[in-house]
């Protein structure tokens, strides 16, 4: 693992002389592409020690090849520049008016190849509303991808500093940091300094799509007095962002005036940061937001650069106490009918939800999502199955995450284990995207997802047949893995060893059915047949003939398929 | 936080000299007891700087009592030695057996008090089948618990040493460790040198209960060859087990010889140590296991000492693709057949369950467990929700875990970021016990435990107001709570503060939450009837109020009941 520098040109603080971003391959890992036409899909190839290879859906863009030059200064070249734009339809140059109209888009036809399905898949479940390609025409660095319940789960990583901590250098590396671990998108949520120039970084090195809340930028251009935002600040602030590409944004725009007293008997009132402040607004003008008066207009800014609304749950509870109450579904409700608008411009449209749900209140959001809001793809916070393990949020909302993604949502908002607490560092930006891999497998699992299967039955393959290494580089987190087990057997020759220091070599079962295996091949008894034929027949025989055999358990093996 | 040295004289190795045992408070909290009679049960309380108390389930023992004198050569003062036991019925002087005859024992009164039900449902529970209490008369250190769907949902912490690492001070260590964090039971899985001594020292210092697997000392009477093992090494090693108070014993009698062929097609074999075992033994003799024929004599032996069956799950599934399949039901049938058995001779019985199982397939099994096995409490590893993320099985299997106690699981049994590396060191358990605690709790909100909510809305209630000491009170880990928030925000204003690091002073929506609690308290404007009032009247006059109030939200916050 090599590292690229920051560029000292651009290098916005001295604390950042050290900064870098992490390149060179995953360990085990090689970068391939898939070539379709004149479209390069890149993908991760596992190479095992058997022989075999699983090809993995790889998030991580050009950091992880070898023959790729990293110049941060320049930002990564462009995937989709020289890609066809299909003409505008009624205004609208988006993904939804190109599927809605039969045009097989290069983004489509891209995120097919990268999901394994058929084109037209992709077209109508775009079409339909039920999925997304959020890729604003001037972020031509990233790397298409769809978020929709008919495809692979999908996760983002939150990045970006407070006014508290952090630097421009330490956010682009989480950026990539969270994209090597397989972060599907990423948002930025500065709030400090630098917004405009921590964005432009991102953005420019980003192979992921890009999400922001732009009414934090808004804030700071009004010295953060909420009251003082006007629909002008924020429309100047949206257009802004759209020419630095960004590829979706969160629009608090269902905070209506009458909703803020429902939150007014809840243990948590308002925890969302963009819902606290339309929230104050509201209150303080006595009207409704400007984003709920002025929607329409944004929605034509946001068709002409196919920006997708990730519609905010400024109500969402922030406790068990609070969870799936009028407050939240009240705003859902609302979110169904701005869903119906943008989509009428041809904008594409994902619903943001969750937070603090306890397991028996989960399924009710996905199926009140889907029936308020035409089934746009859900994309949810956690949520947190229980509020009382701060420093441990990730593995709360795993949780939850893995059972509102099993039905239905598209894609999971990480929570890291600073949440509640202060800001990620990298290390809990990886144990958040880490986290978050296993909910949206599980997932993928759970719904039969097509390919989701091959890797568990790769690694557990690996795993029977004492492949420690092949085990690793299966795993989510190779490097992690691998320090584990070396932390009490570092030696090679354990990397073969047919056990670990968790049981001993006399207790491990493994290493007893692999001694099997042997025996089995051995003495041809390899299908289930020959054993039935054989436990007829003379047992004693066998019997006497395992003892001799040095105590094997005589129990053929096949290979799984 | 004190320590209590491990006596030289039974310091089994020189490289343990610095080996000791944690005692002192948990960070925040108190001893207190609940006085029942001639009972006394433990609770920790927790101390709010608001000036409320909430008192908490306490598993840690006499360790965490600064007036308890701990001495480990001398164990522990014993809790039940002076209380009534009543005369056997039927030869059986078990909890299962008073239960049915109508008996109140201190041990359910002690379970009663200590979940804060009536003393009636334990008596039903128990003597339903649906609860045990495990308690051999041999193990009078131990404080009562129960085990059963109608009550909290516990948790298991597995210690032991394997023949490549730990020592006897280690493990007494990760015993207190485990029970100081929340484990509701522990066994011993040593398999290494000085098993009988490991567990007499742990035995003698537990205030859990303590389980075992007796096979693997009888397999290491054998020098390790399971064909050599008899019913008399075994009947012998139970006996022996027995003597020194092991409260519940793992017995994997479910599997049978015509089960071991059904496993041929697996992806990983089994996966189980005593399954493997046993299924050696089968095969080699041809012969239905000792385990399965002695039953009867078995059973006769539990209910002297009142010795609860924890009938082991050999043929658990260890991956995704072997999850659910004819080998793991054939055999959980037959545990049915032998809890009938073992019910009959009036002795305690829970069925082990899970390992590997994706999440559409976790219900099915406690549905079938309960069909096939009179409703006996279901006690399961995880499940794991996937196989590929190594080095994270202890939040793969809190996915799974969670699940299957809300569907019905009474216990559930930890995995450790360690599983399929490595031997879980001191860390590794806190991390595994916290994980396990929290899919406990998850799943005691989702099934509206009566007093699971209480912790959550205290919690959030203390974050809502920045009361942060309290929050990380409150929190299953206190001390990683603090440190993380103390890694941005070190200094102790911070502990006021009404933001952290996350989203810095401007951005927290629960700072503008709380800016406004004091600004309706301020204006007599507490009530949603104030509030409807108000906005239906002069908003343009509130309106003016609010901005001239410094750009506070209009918005009355009731404290939470």
């Amino acid at each position: 693992m090599t590292s690229s520098t920051l560029g000292a040109v651009a290098r916005p603080q001295a604390d950042d002389s050290s900064a870098t971003v992490t390149t060179g391959p995953i360990e085990g890992s090689t970068k391939h592409y898939l070539t379709v036409d004149h479209l390069r899909i890149p993908l991760r190839r596992v190479q095992l020690t058997n022989g075999d290879t699983l090809d993995l859906y790889d998030t991580s863009g050009p950091y992880t090849d070898p023959g790729a030059a990293i110049d941060l200064d320049a930002g990564l070249p462009p995937t989709r520049d020289r890609w066809r734009r299909p003409d505008p339809v009624d205004g609208a140059a988006t993904q939804l008016a190109w599927a809605r109209a039969g045009v097989i888009t290069d983004e489509m036809r891209y995120v097919a190849a990268r999901e394994g399905v058929e084109v037209e898949l992709v077209r109508s479940e775009v079409a339909a509303g039920r999925a997304v390609i959020p890729a604003n025409h001037r972020h031509p660095e990233s790397e298409p991808m769809i978020i929709g319940k008919a495809f692979g789960v999908k996760i983002n990583a939150n990045i970006g500093n407070s006014a508290v901590t952090s630097s421009i250098a330490e956010e682009v590396e989480k950026m990539v940091w969270a994209t090597r671990w397989g972060a599907d998108t990423i948002m930025d949520l500065s709030t400090g300094r630098n917004i405009h120039t921590t964005r432009e970084w991102i953005l420019r090195n980003s192979p992921v799509p890009v999400g922001t809340v732009p009414i934090y930028q808004a804030l700071e251009k009004v010295k953060g007095d909420p009251t003082a935002l006007t629909w002008e600040i924020y429309r100047d602030t949206v257009v802004e962002q759209a020419e630095q590409g960004v590829d979706y944004m969160t629009v608090h725009a269902g905070v209506l005036l009458r909703y803020v007293p429902l939150t007014a008997r809840r243990v948590t009132g308002i925890v969302s940061r963009g819902g606290s402040i339309m929230a104050a607004w509201c209150l303080a003008h006595h009207r409704e937001s400007f984003l709920y008066t002025h929607f329409g207009e944004l929605c034509e800014i946001f068709r002409r650069y196919d920006i997708t609304f990730s519609l905010g749950d400024g109500l969402r509870p922030g406790s068990i106490a609070d969870a799936n109450d009028e407050a939240q579904f009240a705003e859902l409700r609302t979110l169904g009918e701005l869903t119906t608008i943008a989509k009428s411009f041809g904008v594409q449209v994902m619903i943001e939800g969750p937070g603090h749900v306890p397991m028996h209140k989960i399924a009710e959001n996905v199926r009140l999502e889907e029936e308020l809001c035409e089934e746009a793809p859900f994309y949810t916070l956690g949520p947190l199955a229980t509020d009382i393990a701060p420093a441990y949020d990730h593995i709360t909302s795993a949780i939850g995450a893995a059972m509102i993604a099993q039905a239905g949502t598209a894609m999971l908002c990480y929570v890291t284990p600073k949440e509640h607490l202060g800001l990620p560092n990298r290390d809990d930006v990886k144990t958040g995207v880490i986290t978050y891999k296993i909910a949206a497998h599980a997932a993928d699992l759970a719904k039969g997802h097509p390919r989701a299967q091959r890797r568990d039955d790769a690694l557990s393959q690996a795993r029977f047949e004492f492949r420690w290494t092949d085990q690793f580089n299966l795993a989510l987190d190779p490097d992690t893995a691998r320090s584990f087990h070396d932390e009490t057997l570092p030696a090679e020759p354990a990397k073969t060893a047919h056990f670990c220091s968790m049981c001993g070599p006399k207790f491990c079962s493994m290493r007893i059915s692999a001694d099997v295996r042997a025996y089995a091949v051995e003495h041809g008894l390899v299908t289930a047949e020959d054993i039935e034929r054989r436990l007829a027949a003379g047992m004693a025989e066998k019997s006497a003939e395992f003892v001799d055999g040095g105590g094997r358990i005589y129990l053929p093996v096949e290979r799984a398929s």
